[in-house]
């Protein structure tokens, strides 16, 4: 059997993506429309605020949603309350839950392994950047893209039959064109093996959009992805405050 | 043709997956509630109780359901009523049934071939351990997983060619990887071979769901995984007292 | 080009999948829920009585379908009759039709190839066996499973490519299988090519549900199967006489 | 690249598969029940009898349609009026729209060189025959099969790798298995290519329908589906009078 | 890793395809009949007539869509807030959106190296022709072609896997078949590589649809395609002004 790599995990998260239903909202009298504007702000403050973990509110654009809510946290359990505590308010009535996402944030010993050798010193720069990565913070005001994915287990090509150096190798040339976005693209890299469909969740921050279509299309030249990168949906939207939601709900 | 392995059943296993009807639910007078939890509780607690068989009910993560209710039943028969009367109570109005999985607990002569021996002396401990996994226990307030999955008849990696001994081995080396994880993992086994879409169900306890994910990652890399697993959908949650579905329905 | 199989085709057949739309019949009122009942029995004991052909109702388990109503005439129009009289009865108010298959019982040069030679003598016993799968008989209080399959034509592995001494030699290994469940297991072969989007539907009987798992668990491991056998979804169930829809309905 | 063949156009084509909604039907007080046939016979006249092109209805069996309503015209423009026009009676209220195919009839240089050189003298009898191509008419009271189909580009099996001559020779032997059915089958062949999702749609009549299974399945052997025919779905039903509109939705 | 070709983008573009609930439209009174046109055409026109960008609506042909509302503008939340202010019209209400595409223009290194070299003199008819690339105008009264595209990354054939000079070849050789049909054929591509589920969206206007089938036809012969290509849904429609909207719900 090839070498696993080890791999030390962060906060749960959940992707719940919902369509907003128009034809309810429009038909809603204005009285129940604050009613759930309210309710929604009021929910999606309180969980941006939490003490331990990060939540936010994307509007996404195309048929597959129209709001995002990402929610990162310590436990299991919590994510999952924060889901059904969302059905509790008047805003979930003019909502379905289009589709979603769970997973946990991970590091792998393919790109830090001072950090996982037993004696390793782990300098205070390196522990940062882990935390930075198992704790991540979601920044203000920027684009998102959402796209789950696997490695692939071809007939020819197959990511778990290579060696564990040949991975690392990958993963590196990988990590390399990553490095060229440093300033333009914030990722967290989440893993739902056990969890959900596919192998892995990839959630880009940008300023710019296109820097978002930059690196995933360069990336898909690494051999890594080339050879073993196989993708599910893609999703792209936008961060607003939760006191936006008025707003974007008015077209 | 290549020899197939012997295999015993237990008892028959479904996976009844709903989700709320939160819109519903929302709608739904205090009193009406109060009686779709109460008979959802009665059924629970009925089913759960059965003299021969076992029963829970999971909380689920995201949009693929909300509620996993599990039964084993010596016969066909028993887990097709239970699904049905369900249907029975005033909690199902509330509920879809987003998907399912119909399969019989097994084990087979790659394992335990000495259990499949005909005058093989079987002793006490085996025994036990093969009516564990034909009649197994669901594990209280732990986390679960469900996957189903086939074996690969690809064009060149193709399970069934394989001869009894290499599929032996490969299933020995799979069991080693399991090993490993004794006391933090439980597994149900369950063929659907002619009853439902896969070939197999698996059914992962856990008390801390990083170990799910663990063992799911680590077998990733077993050959017998890497070259001739294809996998379904994973679904993530965790076990809740019938009595605390009213709670798990407040949020 | 290979050469062709010849063929004979004798009773059309439809496998009507329905589901119970359970909340419509929850808030059914007694009366009606009668009549629903009551014009269901009349419905299926008229097509069970029906002089040339067959039909049976089966409870199916999860939550691809839960009733599978089949019927089997000498004509396409009477089976496409069949479905939509069913859309005339009270019944199919709570009924969706969720899936079907459409295909005609066939036999092939293959297996019984004295049958098809023109001066052939056929001898009593083989024209019986013959009609038995062109016309076959439903076994009563038995267990089904419904699968529809094609024959792969891969890039490597094609069946169609095949001479045809090989597909012979492989559909009779195939069939020794089968007479080893002689006497447990009653199988309907019947052709869908042309008609609906598999090439055959395959309709196994037994009194015990792991004969079913044991059967195609036994034939996937043949070459015939193996390397060239594609499926379908998979429907178990139960076939119940049409005076029990009531008991049925009731849980 | 590869040689492309010429082609020629005729008339385009609409597939429009239609389900009823049974559910609906029962509900409708017979005097709106007599307005939504007459309104179907009506339309369904009509376009039967326009000047140039071709119209007709067909009973579908199996959950996938219960009505397909053909439409052959001149222009793209009249496919899609005659489309909405059906959304202006009331017989569309109980029906919902559940798939459909646009395709154009098409010749190709394959097939009919001499039609395609620019001096080549076409005789009277290849005319005809061509016309009767582009512009087919729809025989009465037959049994109808239609699926769509696309030619593999496999990573070893590519059709559009061949040469001309390949392709040519292919398709020769695929028309020869064709002529075999000559009187007892008619074919519609139509290109979608840039127009809807797979590359052709193939619609076959006859009065009997175990001749569609006999010619799919015959030509299933042939090199040129064997190794490069994807199919889709297929539909099989009866073309019927729309004057019986009334006694098909009486069962 | 293979080198990346350099791209430039403009426009970003949403293909918004809304599906008519013809029944909820027959149900509709007159009175919000003329209000659904009439905010629907206030909404087409106002939309058309913007500033920088371009939008159209198109009528689509089958089941899958029956209108397509495009939208192109230089920033994402503005297609973003295009596709909100529709929700907003009563026209909206008679509508479904049953898919869309997110995507933006965009050109390459492959055809167009002088404009992305450094000191390159771009001559003013090659900046014509890129900027009519980044921010095409959308042609009146002409026939659309739709379908979202990705290279195909196979076991055997992977487009990036291939040398820069190898994919420069095979697009230099696309190019050659597009230019046979100049004049006949406009087309916008444009990129939707971590935006949406394909990595490109090809949108193809001409005045004759016959045209559409020959250039995707003959386009499947280059081995940029035939070997590389993957392809989603295809959709085909015309444009009309804003002021029919009225006459085409009217059939």
């Amino acid at each position: 059997m090839a070498d696993v790599p080890q791999t030390d995990e962060g906060w749960y998260v959940l992707h719940d993506f919902r369509t907003i239903d128009w034809d309810e909202w429009r038909a809603t009298p204005e009285g129940d429309r604050q009613r759930a504007i309210s309710e929604g702000v009021d929910y999606l403050s309180d969980h941006e605020s939490v003490d331990e973990g990060a939540s936010a509110v994307f509007s996404i654009l195309g048929h597959k949603a129209d709001l995002l809510i990402l929610h990162l946290r310590p436990t299991l359990d919590e994510i999952s309350q924060a889901e059904r505590q969302f059905e509790q308010t008047a805003l979930a009535g003019v909502t379905d839950q289009s589709t979603s996402y769970v997973s946990v944030t991970e590091v792998s010993g393919y790109v830090s392994d001072a950090y996982f050798e037993e004696d390793g010193e782990v300098d205070a720069g390196l522990k940062r950047y882990i935390e930075g990565k198992l704790e991540p913070e979601i920044p203000d005001d920027e684009y998102v893209s959402f796209y789950p994915m696997s490695k692939r287990r071809g007939e020819e090509h197959n990511w778990y039959d290579l060696s564990f150096d040949d991975r690392a190798e990958l993963m590196s040339g990988h990590g390399e064109t990553g490095k060229q976005y440093a300033g333009k693209i914030k990722q967290v890299i989440s893993s739902s093996v056990g969890f959900d469909d596919h192998e892995w969740g990839v959630t880009l921050f940008a300023a710019e959009p296109t820097d978002i279509k930059d690196i995933v299309y360069e990336m898909r030249f690494d051999e890594a992805t080339s050879k073993y990168g196989e993708f599910g949906s893609f999703y792209i939207g936008r961060r607003f405050p939760p006191q936006d939601l008025g707003a974007y709900l008015a077209g």
